[in-house]
């Protein structure tokens, strides 16, 4: 059994809300490959391989020659912010990569020119946006379909994904207007504040049948109203925001600890960063979007409600600090208190000396990559195996999110196994001791 | 399907070369266990779950609640050693757990004495041993099976395991008169210095048909005449060296690394600690084993002869330092020089503040009660799915071992599903979005 | 030239405002000290030696050998808190000692019982006292001082010093009623609530003559009219802070990068602590107290308007979190951004596992103990030279405070030099060297 | 009293044995200082600042405008090597720098092209020098002061003085030979292999009255035969090693812990670098003499003998890891058990991400300039005062070094105080607080 997938024939656009760090990055790191200077490193679909069958088949071929993947010669950037700067000033201005490097490909980077952006400052008070749309929040998601439109047309594109890469937005919980998709889209004629600006990019992308990837805290399309969307028109989404850093470790660490039934007393995460992220975090309102996704995967991997005398009295703490002198280079560190064998206590530390938009640029390519994919299999909804780039994973309603690093990467190895109709993988190994058993199974 | 197990009835005897640091706390800690003092971190058979069926189901029970392993009250311990210290003592000169804890079950421990152990100063040159056996090695083994024998009869057990929690030997690679069991039994009749004292206990151990477990990186039963012998007699064999502290953190931190398509540069491995065991890797001919059997992981997990741009440079150093003031209070210091996106560098470094013996003693635990359980199962020869515990651990011959802490705990929890009949768990779990490939199925 | 200094004859009061971790591992150890089961490391005036005269004279004679301080026998320990604990449940509650040792002292520790404290709930939200005094501010001094003498005559004391212990009262600057000694008393009678509970005690202290040391950063003796009443009253006062742990290393480092024109881009230090420190500073308006306090050291020492090139851009941002899993094992992380040679980026990060209490509670022993002898040296008003243990230390108006903790040690010996009549040390040492300058001093 | 200072008239040439690292980061970076492009940043001379006169006076002239150092502007570098690279190249080899910064002065560095060393490759086995000198030792003296006096004629210099920038040597005591001049010289003739390269060119320097620093732990001219040699001729000298990284750090942090009278049960230290000095100590003999070199230090500053129970069983281990994915970037990790009050232990750790030749290049230019002034001081032998740049300082015989770094920054301090008349500086300050003793001195 193979499930059908339509080729990747033609041009992908790629269209970002919010081309600040990650976003500028992300194209200047994709035109420096296309030009051969660099290599995408941490992007799987570029540089990971994949085992299948046996182990000592010894097939392990690239995920991007065993699946039918848009390829980066075909990609098209474009996008939209509240600063008019070009790809290639905002890229200097984020001071992530070298000015050496993007001089090798700034006449490309020049030539993408944010849209206005759909914006409301309730929901970022530390950002000051000039270059934005006006309208009621349904003329807004009227122009926002525009743009998608004459963004494909203009550069005759085959397809088009969204990843939204703008700020983090302030806290807030869904409300009825959140719950149906026809109270939302009367909200949305009735210029409802509750909608945030990343809603109105989302509702946009999916009624057009538009991919949308979602790499921040906020609710965006992990609400009822745009699953319900996203299915009527057969579109996959994903959210929410992006794994790196600091999260990415903790979800790498704690099910270390869990595998070996090491209990764990208290988690101590502080974060120093000085860009734009960090100034818009340094709102107690936005870093609460954002603490709240952080927060949920330790309880996740740990389940303390299962193992009460290991985690039931976990203190978990997150702080993150605006910290000019660092600018991008996110670093953070981190004091676990564990125990052990009768409840001798053991310490770890970590200090992470990490790049924030450098670990987030190849999962947003990722993540737009196998988005595509996944509207060419017809995968519509919650795409949970792309929970592997994801801080705070969307699944279906009642289920449980999965955070083990290594349990996302199973189901997202094995999801594309399955598609590609190969034999799904789980350890077992017996095999290679065929006399194990002798005269005894039942 | 299910795999027939012999119940867990009457006694089971662990015997214990090398009544040190590391046993003595497991033996004090099952006392304590047992008396309700406290609990047995650390022990994924005593303390942890195990998923069963879909993740609706909530199905978690314990694992000694699933599969049938003997109780901690029907243990007997004894062993080994060059030191005539009685438990008690020898907990007590090894300063893992407080005086006040020992106190509380010292009539138990001051009633295992130390049997005379075989010893060859040339293997561990930094220890004095005066507690020992005289004879040739033929005749050593001999003895031991009559140690063996006895302490089965003595103790009216059922059944008995042995665990090596002796020193690390010093560093030698297998010859001619290990690569069959005929030759290995001439080279003990020839009492020939190449064979290492450990294989003696192993030797007896597997002629009695009881398993044998290696907690330590020597080559022991890692050679082609054990395995044969295990073979013949029908006996669970698995090493070699428990996976504690620093290399524990690394086949955790690693797989996360290889798992984003992270690159790596270098990898520096530093260690001080201060008890028997440091002593003895202060000797560069004893280090060297216990380097070899750290080095190998990451070249398994990171497979740079597959992935060259990303680990095909890597520099991979490791340290121990023998630094009393830390006594058994390993302590381990990382620096690991990753890069990701276009190459762009970053760090992360891990100090570990661990307690050795608090780590070892649960995989002691778990490896007697699991070799245990695999013989009642008929499954005889390498239990290549105890290879979560051990730093470097031995696979079917031609097989890539599997270091990935992650994968490890797969297979042997996909082992223990198989073993009862349970479905194997893929984490595939697209069912759970139904209507996702509608119309797509070829 | 030599200081005429009183004996110590008799016994010594030592009175605590805050019977909490720092005052009761003050007492319990001095008792240990006594009892000969303990050393009294960290306290200079007990364990420190000084240098005298030349190197080749080789004279180090222990501080406590050298100037006329009382002795540990002659000490009578005293104090209030808002808590009715006896010493004794206070020191087990605050969990910085072992049960075993208080053990020892136990008898010694029950029989100091907490006076009713004079507390107002306002300086400090997280507190709720219960063994508090009533009355008008006026009432209450009066009270401290009736305790003070009643406290004097029951014990057969000598003399009596004072130290604070409390917690950090909430953040506030002085307006006019703390301006001149008439203005306070005034407004002593008129209850006023800008009177914090610390100044209640400062008073009655010092208009009975009796030394006041102030261990928390709350303005207490540092306003005006305490100054005024100590120098009327011929009373010693020191003050503001304990310096430990995070700010004891900053001013250790901070002059090591000063002295070798090391620049400094920015200095990030988080704290983690979980006792009643803690507790209280969760709330930000005691952490504005501490934060000031905390914050002005870097200042001082690398004085950027002297340095723009170096230190004119310094980023300095200082957070403690309540974190209950290390209780009194307070732990900081500093990261230190400095750069050297052409302006080439160097980090120095320093893990600092302290104990807070530990560090305290040395420096309130030496703050009782050299009050006590500068009384008896008739030294009045503020005593710079004791600004060696403090975070914020007080001076003459006017003079920029020395935070840098070599030139206070340097201040401190000489001043003890001073006092005994011995040559102040300058390290110039250029006599050893005699045939250097032959021929060419003008 | 004032000392009589011959101007710094004229031009100076600094003349360096082992143009690598640190002498191409020292010559690219006065070029570059020079041209305005960068600051001189870790240099006391050209960036600090001295107090003088009391507090109140405010005043804090820099170094360089209060003692007469010759400028920048008048300094002309030459030097000798084992490679024949010029200075460019050889700073782009080291990477130390970045090109874009070479590029910027490449034309100077190209000019300065090294003269053949004198090298005898036992005294660092793992290098492989091929432009050498040839004849027996005293006919490269000979040539080695030709080359000398050809570089002051050639460059019209006022006056030389000699920086040892080249490797670590082989550890070895000081034999017979290196007594008395007499005996040095009539090994000279003889053609002695204990003489080590580095006393040839420290002979020649000092024959000619050129002073000479010593920036590595060889011997060199801690010998009594230099030292008799220095003050015939009138020259000054100063080593050994300069005081970078983690004995910079420790000579800082340790006077702290020793002011505070904290215990000290352990100091671990191990560093990671990967540049030619990482490689040459990667050699046991060589790693030798820089481990005694670096171990000293903490013996000198806590005086375990005069405080047994404070610092009586210090256990102190250094170690050098040579890792070439950190090149020339040293980066330290230190472990530090310290204990205190009651004898309750705390941990520090520093990790200090470090550039060696970065903090190396202004000591070097630092002692060059105090060098060059105390030659016009007529300041001979050796140079106590200047101890404050050195790991292991040289002093009179019989006199303990001094390696607290704040106790040699006030003798440098004074030193200059002294030489220009100013009031030495004690830190006493009882003179701001005028009414403190009244009526109380004798």
């Amino acid at each position: 059994m193979k499930i059908n997938i339509k080729p990747a024939n033609g041009k992908l656009g790629i269209l970002i809300p919010g081309l600040g760090a990650v976003a500028t990055t992300l194209i200047a790191g994709v035109e420096a490959v296309k030009k051969g200077i660099s290599q995408p490193v941490g992007s799987l679909t570029q540089m990971g391989s994949i085992r299948l069958g046996k182990r000592t088949e010894n097939r392990h071929p690239k995920i991007k020659d065993f699946v039918p993947l848009a390829k980066l010669e075909d990609i098209v950037f474009g996008g939209w912010d509240v600063y008019e700067d070009n790809v290639y000033q905002a890229a200097m201005n984020a001071k992530v990569l070298d000015a050496s490097l993007l001089n090798e490909v700034r006449e490309g980077l020049e030539a993408i020119v944010p849209m206005k952006a759909a914006f409301d400052k309730n929901y970022a008070k530390n950002l000051d946006g000039t270059h934005v749309k006006t309208g009621t929040r349904y003329e807004l998601a009227q122009q926002v379909m525009e743009d998608i439109k004459n963004f494909q047309t203009d550069n005759g594109l085959d397809r088009v994904v969204l990843v939204w890469c703008g700020s983090t937005e302030v806290y807030f919980e869904g409300s009825e207007i959140h719950q149906t998709l026809a109270a939302f889209e009367q909200a949305l004629l009735d210029d409802d504040k509750r909608i945030a600006p990343s809603m109105i990019y989302a509702y946009a992308a999916l009624k057009l049948g538009v991919p949308f990837a979602n790499g921040a805290p906020n609710l965006t399309v992990d609400i009822p109203a745009m699953i319900e969307l996203a299915k009527l028109t057969k579109t996959p989404i994903s959210g929410k925001d992006f794994k790196t850093g600091q999260t990415l470790m903790k979800t790498v660490l704690a099910p270390g600890l869990a595998a070996r039934s090491l209990g764990v007393h208290g988690w101590f995460s502080t974060n120093i960063l000085g860009n734009r992220d960090g100034l818009v975090l340094d709102d107690p309102d936005n870093f609460k979007t954002k603490e709240v996704s952080k927060l949920g995967v330790l309880e996740d991997i740990l389940r303390p409600e299962d193992n009460p005398e290991l985690y039931g009295e976990i203190f978990h703490k997150i702080r993150i600090n605006y910290y000019p002198p660092h600018g991008d280079n996110k670093e953070s560190w981190d004091n676990i208190d564990i125990f052990g064998w009768l409840g001798y206590k053991m310490q770890i530390k970590i200090n992470f000396l990490c790049r924030d938009s450098i670990l987030a640029a190849p999962i947003a390519l990722d993540l737009a990559l196998f988005s595509d994919m996944a509207k060419r299999a017809n995968m519509s909804g919650i795409q949970e195996w792309l929970s592997f780039y994801l801080k705070s994973p969307q699944t279906a309603p009642g289920l449980h999110a999965e955070n083990d690093i290594f349990k996302q990467l199973i189901k997202l190895e094995n999801t594309l196994r399955y598609l590609m109709g190969e034999d799904l993988i789980t350890h077992l190994g017996l095999d290679y001791y065929d006399d194990m058993f002798v005269d005894n199974v039942q």
